[in-house]
């Protein structure tokens, strides 16, 4: 008998549904890639080899930034743009924050309400819950999948807890974050360390009466990214301005996402950042796999809060505790 | 038959040398935690056991900057004001990239030459080769090897190559950035994201004919400073002149430092950094000990360069190739 909630299919029957542009197979397919149970993971494996050699097609960008700069009005209104352009465009999103707050800011059903109504968008919640890394690989996946059915632009969102930012920068090929006019002191609202990652910066909100206030928080976005090195592939950071609730600045938004694209199809770069990034991935899932066996094995799953309580009061050497509860894993499992 | 190169001794024939103050029992013990031998980690383990409640009342402080800026003529002329407080101070490094350059720019035996003469101060260049992680993880334990001997500083010092200077940043209290004196267009010399993780910036160099750009250099960083959020447990960075070869601006990175544990022992930040730390540690461990095990499979030693090679080509998954040798690995070891 199955644990599932849902039937399962042959993998051929998911593939062929998403090669043909089912959105409810496109669904599945994702559930399934999402879902922890073993025999979903080999079945999810089986679909994904069959589809990948119809994935890699498309634009894969990547969207930042801290709660309440307006990420979803942003997003709405710029796939919007893409969309005038005879684009078909998939949002995913990570927030590995949707377990701890009890709620999923992802998972609010009225957000991009337009731009979900469209036959050419595909907006795709992450999952509630799971581990930060467990919760990129599955998202990968499923921009993969998009890839297939045929999107040729994918946006991968996240809300930027812990390293989340640092696992869409190793999926994606540009990288932009989204600011909020600043007002006072500094931009404290722009984390520490995302401005090293992303390649295009907007300042959200730049509406007709926070004209000044967003054209200081550019200058200074500008400032500060002129003390930065010059990153590889790409030039300096593009700032824009932008007011996704009056229609402002999107349209430049796309013209230097293509621009960026072109360049790096031109250098080369693309190609090899997705070859670095499938290396990447390939060390990930080892280290997924082998940590999935040993923290979901019985005899580890007794012993581990005792083991982080000796650690905690540095009454043990973190390596040896962890050495010993590997040996006892490997012993076990011999 | 031991394979080992130098002859083992009783747990607590180490442990007592390193307490004893002994500095050939330190050097010795060292050099066993970073051995690679299956016996020398098990050995190195019940020693450290042995000096655990002897550990962690140092200052630890991590130094990192780009090559050339002069962070071995900082920290010889540092140390020598550290030693002139009455403290012992321990050097320590990591150097991920020397296995790769044919030759570790810490390896060279003539640097920190008078520091090296006095009877409290004690250098250790990292061992050449290795993984950035593995390297990482014997720096550490040095480090709680050092504060059993009685080293009552510990400078923990990186070249900044990979994720090294995260690493530092994950046993250190205290993180120093060195830079020179920038000429022309902006911090070039700074990399990206590494100002989001120290505590202090040192412009050194600053030296009499130089004097107008490293004030230059100082106010660009303390305005790229101002633009980032304040972290916690700590204030805002402090940034300091300093000329290493003319000795001045030494004795106030050393208030700076001092001020420094002052505030973060006070507000307790200290001692919940630390346990923060060494339950990241313990992880850190837990994944070293299956990644070993992993890599040093004979069955998966002769798959790895065809996974790879598949993995690269995009003709196979990533995940797919990580689980199947994951799989056979397990299967082989049952």
């Amino acid at each position: 008998m199955s644990r599932s909630k849902h039937k399962r299919l042959d993998p051929a029957a998911y593939a062929e549904g998403v090669l043909s542009g089912d959105r409810s197979m496109l669904s599945k397919t994702i559930t399934l890639i999402e879902s922890k149970l073993e025999e979903d993971q080999v079945l999810a494996e089986r679909v994904l080899q069959l589809l990948l050699p119809h994935t890699g097609k498309a634009k894969r960008i990547g969207v930042t930034g801290a709660p309440g700069v307006g990420k979803s009005t942003f997003i709405e209104a710029f796939g919007k743009v893409i969309l005038q352009g005879g684009h078909r465009l998939a949002v995913l999103s990570i927030d590995p924050s949707s377990k701890q707050s009890g709620g999923s800011i992802l998972g609010d059903k009225t957000r991009m309400e337009e731009l979900s109504k469209s036959p050419n968008a595909y907006i795709r919640p992450s999952p509630g819950g799971g581990y930060a890394g467990g919760v990129a690989i599955s998202t990968r996946e499923a921009m993969l999948v998009c890839e297939a059915a045929g999107y040729d632009v994918v946006i991968v969102e996240t809300i930027g807890v812990g390293q989340s930012e640092v696992q869409v920068k190793e999926m994606v090929d540009f990288f932009m974050l989204i600011v909020q006019p600043e007002t006072g002191d500094g931009l404290q609202g722009v984390k520490r360390g995302i401005m090293e990652m992303v390649d295009t910066i907007v300042v959200n909100k730049a509406d007709e009466r926070s004209r000044q206030s967003a054209a200081q928080t550019k200058r200074e976005l500008e400032g500060a990214c002129q003390l930065m090195s010059p990153r590889s592939g790409a030039g300096q950071i593009t700032v824009l301005l932008v007011s996704s609730v009056e229609k402002r600045g999107l349209e430049e938004v796309w013209a230097v996402t293509q621009e960026f694209f072109g360049k790096i199809s031109a250098t080369g770069f693309l190609g090899e950042n997705r070859k670095a990034q499938r290396n990447h991935w390939f060390y990930a899932h080892v280290q997924k796999a082998l940590e999935q066996r040993f923290y979901q094995d019985p005899h580890v799953v007794t012993k581990i809060e005792e083991a982080l309580g000796e650690v905690k009061d540095a009454k043990e050497l973190p390596a040896a505790v962890a050495r010993n509860l590997v040996n006892t894993f490997f012993k076990a499992s011999d």
